[in-house]
């Protein structure tokens, strides 16, 4: 299936780490991302073969509001990893990447120590119109970076939105990051974010100790308030196994660092040893299935000629209340060639 | 458009408020209701020639958990409403309704002293094996009811799950409502109806005076820790014009029910002068519309010989981790004869 140029990418990327290896992995990605419907084609071909070698490696993800410190725990939490073997591979969902033209998240100036050394790799966002776009794109890139070895992924976003929710929903663990300031924490429960989060950590606790240990209460207490300890909906939150935990930290001091690792350590002992990370990943790729038939039907309808021609007119009669909406969207399905009601 | 009978079912519903306007309503409901294709066609025409007739009257939601009180307030509130002249009809979304085979929502024997009235009118939940299906019937129904000259509909739903946020979306106002007990609450802020309630009523006030008063101010403190106090997602929590408030009643008794009145009535005052009860039925038309094309090419994506003959295979190798699950959705449109990436 995979052509000359393909094939040998794909046998760069799975040889041992080289500079040939980091060229591979990041001419993979740039196919994936490519809007050119030939390079898709390639790109699904170049996924299969890769597919076997996937799946090896723990997946994190990290959030937090602008200014919370993302970049430096990343760049630390890396640093510390890739001393220990690890090979960490870091990549962004930044969902105004297609507006700004380029991403902030990922850039390689922001990780200085992190971003010279062979065992990381760093990716920015891709740009894409949708989030689902952007985080189909990641999804992918997380494969392809597991194929190539890379036992961490780090999949950062910013905190501002439906991104949390898609990158909890494509990775093992799921970090909160927070300032120690309550107001910042009832921002991110009011978006549901805090309900998905498997561990709570508070930034830049060195600059006012007191001010970070009363944000850790305060969150412990909140969480307990609102039930999302042992929340049942969410697999890894089995009260058995795991209470969400809030802990603090300094990520430019490194102080808490070996501490933040022995509890994602914990968590992932947990996680395997009771089959709920198999269960979270077979649930994910289930979701991202119906995501993305989901978006593609969207995208059929949207660019169906006969929907292009009857969807002003039958918007605009919904609008002002001379159709029933209930009746356009049958009209519009009638004219796609569907037959429902 | 309408066929004879069609035509002599509409003229009897829009006449003089009469038993054969009710006979009228209740049959038009039940072809909406019908899944049979021809029925469909003719509800269609049906609901456009009644269009220009709906949108007149007050939608009120309604919610809480079983037990809370919802039928002994919708019959008081019923009956003191149609005592000040007005019609009333009462519609249900009871999303079990389609596995119990009947709903016990909108049971007749349930509002004795109501459903005898000539200016009542009370209608159970339609049954469907989807939420949004039932949801539709009922939209429809209430537009139905609206065509007929019933100036107040209500409708009720069990506080259960995302049968709130459907009812939410179909109303004026949503009015939520709470037992004089703290974790009750609580289970309503965890699934993020308190977020979408215009009015919450803390019922059997009698019993337990105390207990109602102390459950009224921590649900207002709640809602103001949680900032769902002018939520600007939400068209009617406009901080500068309503909050969302919460008091305390005894459906049973009767007491309170004026001052409930008498805050529904600013509620709407407030909505007609800022222009918000336009900018949310707007938003609502919208929304519906959208939800129900989504529905429909999910429903022609499942229906689909090709997806059909593909989905198993596909679906257990994403599941297997054999293929991405980006890659076998690209394939299952592709089979649809949709080209996307």
């Amino acid at each position: 299936m995979l052509n000359v140029v393909d094939q040998t990418l794909v046998n760069d990327l799975t040889s041992e780490p080289s500079s040939l290896q980091r060229r591979a992995l990041a001419k993979i990605i740039t196919l994936l991302e490519s809007t050119r419907m030939d390079h898709r084609k390639r790109a699904d071909d170049v996924l299969n073969a890769l597919l076997p070698k996937t799946g090896k490696s723990f997946r994190l993800g990290i959030s937090g509001v602008p200014g919370v410190g993302k970049s430096t725990l990343i760049e630390t939490l890396g640093l510390y990893l890739i001393n220990k073997g690890h090979r960490v591979a870091v990549l962004a969902i930044d969902p105004s990447s297609s507006l700004s033209g380029g991403s902030i998240l990922g850039d390689k100036t922001r990780m200085e120590r992190l971003s010279v050394l062979d065992n990381a790799f760093i990716r920015p966002s891709p740009s894409s119109c949708t989030l689902g776009g952007v985080a189909e794109k990641t999804r992918e890139a997380m494969l392809v970076a597991e194929a190539a070895g890379f036992d961490i992924v780090i999949v950062e976003t910013v905190g501002v939105g439906q991104s949390e929710i898609a990158v909890a929903g494509m990775t093992d663990m799921f970090l909160l990051m927070q300032l120690p300031n309550a107001g910042d924490d009832l921002q991110a429960i009011k978006k549901g974010v805090m309900e998905i989060a498997d561990l709570i950590v508070i930034n830049k606790a060195d600059i006012d100790p007191d001010a970070a240990m009363r944000a850790q209460l305060f969150i412990t207490s909140s969480l307990r308030l609102l039930g999302f300890q042992g929340n049942p909906e969410h697999a890894s939150h089995n009260q058995e196994f795991w209470h969400p935990t809030v802990m603090t930290l300094s990520a430019l001091e490194g102080v808490g660092l070996p501490e933040l690792w022995e509890k994602i350590l914990r968590f992932q002992e947990l996680q395997n040893a009771n089959g709920l990370l198999q269960a979270r990943r077979k649930a994910q790729s289930g979701a991202w299935m119906s995501d993305r038939i989901d978006a593609g039907l969207k995208n059929a309808f949207q660019n169906h000629p006969a929907v292009q021609a009857l969807l002003p007119d039958l918007s605009a009669q919904v609008n002002q209340g001379t159709m029933a909406a209930s009746v356009a969207a049958r009209r519009l399905l009638e004219a796609m060639g569907h037959e429902f009601f």
